[in-house]
Order: structure tokens, then sequence, then C-alpha cells
């Protein structure tokens, strides 16, 4: 399997975001690439927290990438969109999978929500605008069992080893990893989960300024069960390609049998 | 807290090997440590699967460093030994937990072992000599909340999950990894540790060539709850010491509040 991940800088404009997101699809098809995973927030990362409005699954948005994904005749991870939520005051961040054909393969709502709360200096309730999914997502991507999360998500562990156990071989992370957070803990918590569970992972991320004062790390990349980073987006719009060697995975579980030595619950 | 971690080349003369871990000891109470922490199989890492004869918890190895604490004031982690296990063929992988007084004030058995089997290339069954232990152990180490580990369980988070949520806020990790996997997957897996746990982590390996064709990856190190390696032991036997504050553990935990943002079980 041939896969890209697709390095954004999302802003406010929402249909020129769909322009570029579209663009790099079309070059991953060019690179032949079998499957394209997108960032976290691919639809916007702007200033406010109530735009765009938010679409259903089957929504403006969804039908770009299905067309996309119809029309080269791969897979496309539309990383994650402002989904219509359960409520009037909070939307899902919903990365969504396009087959072959267009049709939709999967979706996975965030789970994992950013609430923190410093009295007198920070508080930023992600839970306030954003409804968390509940449910743990795999599918498979022609012969690849694979797993599902977004950005935040990557802090869990607990998450990961639900998706390896449930039989993941790839785990998909579109991500907004701030610069700050990215610096040191972009690449370490990528790797641990690729090593830990002997999985590919593919961390598409968003990369650069956001208004209002958002900065995003990027470093997209491709990498395989053993840790070793296979592919890596440089600064800027891009794409990153690398080839997944199944065969490879499992002489590593062979190897280091650590998902079979398994103790505790 | 100052904490030293102290670095071996154990080989297969438990009485030479005891003389030096002691003298890293003494090395460690002149740095002013409060805790000095010992790599896995300190007693004894040779070519025979039958020596040591392995002791009991009261044994030789164990008074050693139970007087080493009480002279010096200080925890000790005797890293691990091979403690007589449930039945004549099998040893526990045991840590020591000593204190200021030389107490006895936990033991830690290694939970998760080494077994693979290659048909007609490699077969090491890690279970057929050591029994496994099948308690999570958490005890205080003065103010500080600390989660014991050995070696291999590294490659499992939930043990350190487990841990974390149990109130640690100190993950040690006596080893002695090899080489090979060391160069990849040591650091990678120590620094997400901590991060996703927001724990500091302190790890002993052992390091050098030990018989029969064992190489361990040494770099023994201390890591803060951002990832940030504080202090770390270059190649050959030697204590690396670093300081842990406790006020940066609580103001990360504050700042980014992924304990407390958890969803899953």
């Amino acid at each position: 399997m041939r896969l890209a991940v697709c390095q954004l800088n999302s802003q406010h404009d929402r249909s020129a975001n769909l322009t570029v997101a579209l663009d790099l699809v079309v070059r991953a098809a060019e690179a032949g690439a079998d499957l394209a995973v997108l960032p976290e927030y691919t639809d916007y990362l702007g200033p406010s927290a109530t735009e765009p409005k938010p679409e259903s699954i089957d929504g403006e948005f969804a039908q770009a990438f299905a067309a996309a994904a119809r029309r080269h005749r791969m897979w496309v991870v539309a990383g994650s969109f402002h989904e219509i939520g359960p409520d009037a005051g909070r939307t899902y961040n919903t990365s969504l999978v396009f087959d072959r054909d267009g049709g939709l393969a999967a979706a996975y709502r965030k789970i994992h929500l950013f609430d923190v709360d410093i009295p007198g200096r920070v508080a930023h309730q992600e839970s306030k605008l954003v409804a968390p999914g509940t449910e743990v997502v795999t599918l498979q991507i022609d012969t690849v069992p694979v797993g599902l999360s977004i950005c935040y998500d990557l802090r869990f562990p607990e998450l990961y080893r639900r998706l390896a156990i449930e039989g993941a071989q790839l785990l998909l992370v579109p991500a907004a990893f701030t610069t700050h957070t990215g610096r040191d803990h972009w690449e370490v918590l990528l790797r641990a989960r690729a090593i830990e569970n002997q999985c590919f992972v593919a961390a598409a991320g968003q990369w650069g300024d956001h208004e209002p004062g958002r900065s995003c790390f990027g470093r997209s990349m491709v990498i395989d069960p053993w840790g070793t980073v296979l592919a890596q987006a440089p600064d800027g719009v891009g794409v990153a390609v690398a080839d997944l060697d199944l065969e490879r995975l499992a002489s590593i579980r062979q190897a280091v049998p650590s998902l079979a030595n398994r103790r505790l619950p």
C-alpha cells in the first residue's frame, strides 16, 4: 500500500481550504497513492468558534472528497471537519473515510477533548464547543486493518491499544498539533504508538500560522512498526509519500511478540 | 528529590557485581542523592540460566543493599535480582526498594516476560525460567508517589497508565535493554511514558557486553514529565544525577490536563 500524508495550512476561508486540500489529493494520486490522509479541521481553522456552519456527513465537504476519491479511484481520509453536533452549541470533530468508489466507509468522531482551566490565567474548554465521540473505530482499507484517531487522542495510549487489539495494523492521526507541544511531543508520541502497538502510523498535520495567534507544528509523517520515520513533510503545504511493507510488520511482530505477551487487561 | 541512576555491566561473578553496584551507591550518596536506582539483574548477567542460586527477599543480595541504604540514609532501588520462584525451575525477576532505615519498603516482580518462537530460527521463552509477577506496585518515597516496573514492561503502556492512575509521579525502569532494540526504542518509549503519564521517569540500564553474546544499550537516564531528558549516562559504568522539581510536574499537569481528560477505561 502506498500512502500519502497531506500537510495543510487551513485558514478561515472554507472554499480556499477545500481547493488546496483537493489539489493535494490530486498530487497524492499522481504519486500513485492508494490512500491520502488529510489533517484535522481541513475545512476550517480560523478565528471564530462558530464558523464554518457545521455540515452533515453527506454535506458539501463530504461530497467534495467523495468525488475526489471516486475520480482518482483511491481511498481518502478527509482528516476532520466540523460536523453538526448533538445540540445547537456543539459540533463533532469528525474524520471521514471514503473508499475508491467514493462511498463513506467510516466516520470517527474525536473522543478526547482538550479542557484546561488554570484559574486566573487560562480557560479553554474544547468540550463546550465540541461533543466527544464515544466509538472506537476500525475499518479495512483494501487488505489493511486501520484504526482511526484525531490529534489530542495521541496523548491517550489506551485508545491505540484498543485499536491494536481490535487488529489495526495502520493507525491514522490527522492533527493540528501546536508548535509549542509539537516540538517536544509530536514525533516521540507517534513513534511510541508505532513501536508499542507494532503498527504503521500515518500522521497528517496542519502547519504554520492560523488566526488568532495559533501556530501548528506540521512535520506530517509516516512511521513503520519498528518506529522508523519512513517519510516526513518539511515546513510548508505539501505531501509526503511512503510504501507500507506489511511483510515487515509481520516479521517485527514475530521477532518482538509484545502484543502477544500482554498480561494486563 | 535528587535521584541517581546507576549504570552497570554485571557479569557472571556475583560478588564482583555487588562490589561495583555498592560502589555506585556510595557515589550516588556522595552526590547527595535521596534515591539511587540500580539496573535489572544487578546480581548476575551471565551465561547460565541456572546461576546464581536464587535468594529470598531477605537474602544476601537484599541485606547488602539494605545495609547500604541504612549507612547512607538514602533510598535504594536494588534494580532486580533472581528471587526464589514459585517452583524449582523458575525464579522471579524482582526489584527491591529499601528506605533510609534499610527497611524493605516494596518488592516488584516483573510482570511481562519475553516469549518468542520463530519456528526453525529462534525460540526464547523467558517464562520457562521466570515466573511472572501479578501485582502492580506503587509506594511513597519521601513525598513522591512512585510506580515500579522492569525492562520489557516498558513496551506495555497499560502498566504505566495503571501506575499513573494510582497516583504515581515517578516511574522507575531498571533494565537490561539490548543494544539492537535500545537504539530505536529505549529513549522514545521512556520519553513517551513520561509525556503521556506526565511523570518523571528514571531508567537505570545495564551497559556493554555480557556473556554469551549479549550486548546492553545503557544510556541510563532521568526524564521530566514534559519528556525532556534531564540527565543521561554515557557509555560505561557510572552514575547520572538529576533533581526532580515537583512544582514543574504540577504546572505541566495543569497546563495540559490529559490525565484528567481521559475518557476510555
